[in-house]
């Protein structure tokens, strides 16, 4: 397992409630991919999100993010975390 | 105080102990602007680094990261959190 922080752009005047509704459509299929997402941020100024898992890879990471219908335009393997 | 997400990018090949290293010079100096750094994430194959801060300003997160001598590409008020 490893860490990443994928980035999705283009949410500009993201709500709390849409921000949790994404999270729980990850959470109840990321078990079909090992996946594990535990943090979430959003910037609703800017339209950025930021989400934190361990997951066995970048496209396990991927894939429950595209089922769940919203992509990550950058997915990046923190190895390194304090 | 709000929670702020900054990013750096250009730091590839960059070590744990530097991230260490530079969250350390952060925290050194981060209560002269009243900000509280939580947590890091290094990516150094691409080079992208995360911090995350409690702040009472975006301006007061760079202050403290340009005296430590590591100014953010970008900064983010991430007002959502989950």
């Amino acid at each position: 397992m490893a860490t990443f922080m994928d980035v999705h752009h283009g949410m500009t005047g993201i709500t709390a409630e849409q921000l949790a509704a994404a999270h729980r459509a990850d959470l109840a299929i990321q078990a079909g991919e090992h996946v594990h997402f535990k943090q979430a941020w959003a910037d609703p100024e800017t339209g950025t999100v930021y989400c934190l898992s361990d997951a066995p890879s970048k496209e396990a990471v991927q894939r429950v993010h595209e089922r769940a219908g919203h992509r990550a335009d950058e997915i990046h393997h923190v190895s390194i975390t304090i």
